[in-house]
């Protein structure tokens, strides 16, 4: 018999997140449940429940930055026991067979990955996210939280499942090292663990921010330079400076500007998500032969070494624990770029 | 005392070529003076006479394909020969001491390369280009034409200089091989010489182009698949199919549309040069990992390997070979597409 847990929803476009009851399926042989302890907010849950991308499903309960416990286990499951410490990040299923798959990068599935919400599994059933009390998952999708975080750090280590991963392949992919030249654009959610990350990879890392109100906390996790772009000739500063760029910001930012601080032959990874085109000169690339590649999160092989990664370097998010009722007012404040640096949802509030 | 050489010239913006005496430089310790045989049209050349590319300098001299013989060389020359037949591409100098001139890779030479025509050399003086009887060059700056190459092959050969370095560079970068799928978007002057080094590097070329009407062009030059872009769902057709596509061609395509031909990882080589802005979706990247990448002809020690690769495999451009009188008419016929493939300049009719 399905299990109801209590979760936040939207129920219509416009609407605000009510209380509601999530009926979550019986396990499989291969599920796991999960009794969901801290569910982050990624920027790209408001840009689907306010149909930015398009078309939204309703009722939706997002969230795919999941941390908790595991509770139950399905018949044929090895990889986990109850009472482990788990996450789970931005997909739930994946075909497991393709050359995608095979290569551990579930999320280019070719018969296509199964999103955490707003997606429909292979079970023709809709999936609704971690902003919810438990959540059932297929196990390979499930990754383990290393001992080395202590439980108290476990609401911090939370967004790594979509921000740490996000920033971690392609600095990894592009083979970020001791003295690699990297610019981190845009301090929010990716941003700022993306520097954590690169500077434990032994990076030099700059921090482009439109003005210099976060320098300090910039300089505190790891930077060693702070670039307000809002000052004029600022960019031009630092032109052929750069090996790579990590952009974490969407729409508005100068790419002929950012790309021009780029040394030859470097590379500035997009893992924001505009709604806008992205635009720029074609000898912004041409010139330098630059490069400019897309990334999307990592597989579960390249999940579990990025937490593993930041056990090992102490990186955790910084975050603010918020609770059910803060949700809507924190959409606006990410928005308007005023957490620092993440909102994680504390579950434990859902019942109240 | 400076030597005076036929030349075709542009006098000012919009008016057209004319036939001028240049004035070449004595020789230096390191100059090798050249009798140009051939000099190719670059579609640049047009950009830049035509001021598209921003304010040209008149008069202006183009060309930046060449190839000729060694008739005299400085004292301190050990690299060339009287007699030798020798190529000179994009640019005649760079500091020789930056860390890009050390990699070979002057033409982002940190000084600053100088072009061979239009640029301002070290000496403060013009540089003026191809189109002429003779050129000044340092030797470092001349290529040795491979033996194998017979002196009827010479007009042919000519464009290797630029289209055969532009396109060969990155897909040695980028690692073609045998089984490489490869696109070549546009079969113009640098795309079907791309097609030629493409295939013999052992890839699956297939050729984008708007109709089919170069298509059995393509497939005599190795391609073993041609696509009419202008037809409906002809590029849904080929979704995720290519490792990598060699985009030629400037204004005008649907970047999304190709680049969603990508398969995971798949990487985008820009290496024509639009006046447009490259505009496509962050997701059209992000989706599956794939780049977009710049490339900007060679350094000398490649552009010397990509002859030695075209002589080995047989590899020239296809040319109309022409005369001084009919630069201004071809040039109209390059915009058009109507050349098939490259134009070349006979020297020999500039006394005529």
């Amino acid at each position: 018999m399905p299990t109801l847990v209590p979760a936040l929803s939207v129920p219509s476009a416009g609407a605000p997140f009510e209380r509601i009851e999530l009926t979550r399926r019986d396990l499989r042989p291969d599920d796991v449940r999960i009794a969901i302890r801290y569910a982050g907010i990624c920027h790209s849950d408001i840009h689907q429940v306010r149909q930015e991308w398009g078309r939204t499903t309703y009722p939706i309960t997002p969230g795919h930055e999941i941390v908790g416990e595991v509770v139950e286990v399905g018949s044929e499951v090895t990889r986990h026991a109850v009472g482990d410490r788990v996450g789970v990040g931005c997909f739930v299923d994946a075909c497991l067979e393709c050359a995608a798959c095979k290569d551990g990068e579930e999320q280019f599935c070719e018969r296509g990955v199964v999103g955490t919400y707003a997606a429909t599994g292979y079970d023709g059933e809709r999936t609704q996210g971690g902003y919810s009390g438990q959540i059932v998952v297929r196990d390979h999708f499930v990754v383990r939280i290393p001992d080395a975080f202590s439980d108290d750090q476990l609401a911090a280590v939370t967004p790594l499942l979509c921000a740490g991963i996000t920033t971690y392949s392609p600095l990894k992919r592009f083979n970020v090292g001791p003295g690699t030249r990297v610019g981190v654009i845009g301090l929010g959610g990716l941003g700022h663990v993306g520097v954590k990350i690169a500077a434990a990879m032994g990076a030099r890392v700059t921090v482009f921010s439109r003005t210099d109100s976060k320098a300090a906390d910039g300089l505190a996790m790891g930077a060693t330079d702070h670039v307000a772009t809002a000052e004029k000739g600022a960019l031009r500063a630092k032109a052929n400076s750069y090996d790579l760029l990590l952009n974490t910001v969407g729409d508005g930012i100068d790419l002929n500007g950012h790309l021009a601080t780029l040394d030859r032959g470097g590379v500035m990874i997009n893992v924001g998500a505009p709604s806008d085109q992205l635009s720029f000169g074609a000898f912004s690339l041409i010139g330098f032969r630059r490069q400019m590649v897309g990334s999307l999160v990592g597989g579960l092989p390249e999940t579990q070494e990025m937490l593993d990664f930041c056990a090992e370097h102490g990186i955790t998010a910084t975050v603010e624990v918020i609770g059910a009722d803060d949700v809507d007012a924190y959409y606006d404040k990410i928005v308007a770029g005023d957490v620092r640096y993440r909102a994680v949802i504390d579950t434990a509030t859902f019942s109240g």
